[in-house]
């Protein structure tokens, strides 16, 4: 009787305890902890690791991320590697292979494992990561049709140790066909003579292999799911998608989009190296600098006009910056909006008419204390008349192109979160150079 | 036998299946497909909710967003709506009175319910919603320490409709302290005379019932977990929060993050209206507008540079754009790591120093391209070279700002998601001004 083991506790526990209380607590010890420990580093990882399992250091290695995961095996000899490798599930042992840079190391580990489970990875490793067959396991337990609940519960007992991580079973013709799916709840609650075919749920909400991930999570959201089975074309199961899984996904799926919205790529690390930062943001700040050149090309053409009116230098980066900012905010709500399915058909044309309303009013509130502030620095209320015109029109169009450029993109197949950013404030730069540059040339005569 | 039904056999069904048919089938239906029909407006919601029971429409009410719960009750006779009231849980109940805010409706619907549920749900609105108290559960089955499998199985069959949704069952004394947990595969898999306490898991993870929700969310990821137990000071359980729930708070957070990012409000809606739009959005645009005030005047201090050499004033918003990219894109780095706990004592330290050397060599080349392209432009190398320093030193400034920058808002208890941008792209905007016109100011002379 106890609660959760600290961390000391757990580290005096794996370098002192006697071997049978070791073996007798770490029943109750997640992997996880023992992973957190070698992460905090308070002790050697061998030293750690020394005295469990090939199993318990296969579920450890199991926990960690995938780009370490490598870095753990390789801390043990070859022969100990082949026995941890054994104690892996496929899915694991494919993320592991598909982790490892080196291809000669990649080979000699596939070598290592058994003929069943190289066959699996091979077949797992075929599938897009990024689909249903990319993150499903292959473990799972499958119950054929014609048996009752006394026989599945006998079943059930013998394969105990399988049955430690199943939430549901699957039931099965004797062709693999997926028939129904029976939870554990409807065997303890129903009498043992029983038919199989009568408490499964004969309503099977099952995933295809090729289904996106991005779909899946939306299905493990919708139903609250916590475990779904995939199948192939032939309605064979062929894996099933865990809860875990599938927020896993969604963590990454949201850092990717966070990322992506700040120019920089999904995959890149708090704690990468210089080089993958430079290759990963580089290549954004130089379109970025395209960009930039474009805006700044507008102000150019304007030039005769700053150099008699030089204040209007002074004032034009209120303009675009703020019209960048209400521009940012429209996009931002938009693209997480598609992201989250919650735009559609429906309700599309009232939510543009409502950013538009929304870069008019502001454009109105921000534009004229805008304008009273150049009118009073500059002493003249036309040179106010003509900055509030321009923040005005910049911040609804800015709203407007939030709006815009997020859809659009979406409608091409282009990730919104990937390309929307540059876009708007391109356009909110662009626009609100000319709008502003414009107007002062066009009321020149006024200002001087 | 069957597949899924899809939404238009499900309308069918609703609307037209004889009352038996319509019962059998409905057993296997989601009540988040109903929910959808609702949504598409297929058909009268009245219509569709008509022949269910209440039960199946409080499964309904509870699938729904937290704002339009309301809405789907007040579509009921009040007595139906007593009715449905008395199946939805405490939790959901207490969801519900929470999201209504005319005051003298939610107080009706309070006397609607029992006085169980009506104690219960006081009890549970008296948590701050951002706690494990705030999204916990109170429905979860208890056993007592003293049983065996047998009897527990027993027990189980008697209450089977309580089971439905439990994965786990928690094994507590006589005064409800938790003593263990015991997962439903651990009784199948054991013989029926095992005492409870030999299969049991002594060492619960429990959550205090104050613990704040993101560091719920922690849990769930790390552990995996499915379902986890709620306790309160005496480690009484007084809840559960299971995984679906810990899914929604993520994709909460998530968004949360990326609206603060994009300056509008976490709990802002894309179809929302014009108004709460507004409310959500001009608090932060009046805070970029003093920002860009500041900035501005910054340049105004120049602009006695700018009349002799107007060219200043089309390279000026190159070199601070790009600062601000830059900043952006370390700033998003950091903010996402802070999030997922990425960012630690163990590698601040290497993190900042490779930002600084983001910053130092991505300023490098974007400023060799800038100093070429205003070389040319100007017909003058000494504006080049004042040009590529400023990009260079704005860079560099960028991307460590977009470090410090999260990192003391956390120190400060401050959501660094909240308030980075608004600090980052000032400190850019500010500098880069300064840096580009104080060295062209220095070096006039030379650019006449």
């Amino acid at each position: 009787m106890g609660k959760h083991l600290d961390s000391g506790e757990l580290l005096d526990l794996l370098l002192h305890a006697p071997d049978d209380l070791l073996q007798e607590k770490l029943e109750y010890v997640h992997p996880a902890d023992i992973l957190q420990l070698i992460h905090d580093e308070e002790a050697d990882p061998r030293e750690l690791l020394s005295r469990l399992s090939e199993e318990q250091i296969a579920d450890i290695i199991d926990e960690e991320e995938e780009e370490d995961k490598y870095e753990l095996l390789k801390l043990f000899p070859s022969i100990r590697q082949e026995q941890i490798v054994d104690e892996m599930s496929s899915d694991e042992l494919a993320d592991l292979i598909g982790s490892i840079e080196n291809e000669g190391e990649a080979k000699a580990l596939l070598d290592k494992m058994s003929q069943e489970n190289r066959e699996d990875v091979g077949q797992l490793l075929s599938y897009d990561p990024d689909t249903a067959g990319g993150i499903m396991a292959t473990e799972f337990i499958t119950i054929y049709d014609n048996k009752t609940v006394q026989s599945t519960l006998k079943y059930l007992r013998e394969i105990a140790d399988e049955v430690e991580n199943a939430y549901s079973l699957y039931v099965t013709d004797r062709q693999d066909h997926l028939r129904g799916t029976l939870d554990l709840k409807d065997i303890v609650t129903s009498s043992l003579e029983t038919p199989i075919m009568e408490v499964m749920n004969p309503h099977v909400l099952s995933v295809p292999v090729e289904m996106d991930q991005e779909e899946v999570i939306a299905l493990f959201d919708k139903y609250s799911a916590v475990e779904l089975p995939v199948v192939n074309g032939d309605n064979q199961i062929v894996g099933i998608i865990t809860v875990d899984d599938a927020m896993d996904v969604m963590r990454e799926e949201a850092t990717e989009d966070i990322h992506y919205m700040g120019g920089v790529a999904g995959e890149e690390k708090v704690d990468g190296s210089l080089g993958e930062s430079l290759k990963s943001r580089l290549p954004w700040l130089l379109v970025n600098l395209l960009t930039a050149f474009l805006a700044s090309s507008v102000v150019g053409l304007f030039q005769e006009t700053i150099g008699k009116v030089v204040l209007l230098a002074t004032i034009m980066p209120i303009v675009t910056g703020m019209g960048g900012n209400a521009g940012t905010q429209s996009m931002t709500l938009i693209v997480r909006g598609i992201a989250l399915g919650e735009l559609d058909r429906d309700n599309a044309l009232r939510v543009f008419a409502k950013e538009c309303g929304v870069g008019v009013f502001t454009g109105l509130v921000i534009g004229v204390i805008v304008a009273v502030a150049s009118a009073l620095v500059g002493g003249n209320p036309v040179l106010g008349l003509v900055t509030g015109c321009a923040m005005l029109l910049n911040m609804a169009v800015a709203t407007a192109t939030g709006y815009v450029v997020p859809v659009v993109l979406k409608k091409l197949h282009v990730d919104p979160a990937l390309a929307s950013a540059v876009f708007v404030t391109t356009a909110t730069d662009v626009m609100g150079f000319f709008f502003f540059l414009g107007l002062a040339t066009l009321f020149l005569p006024l200002l001087l």
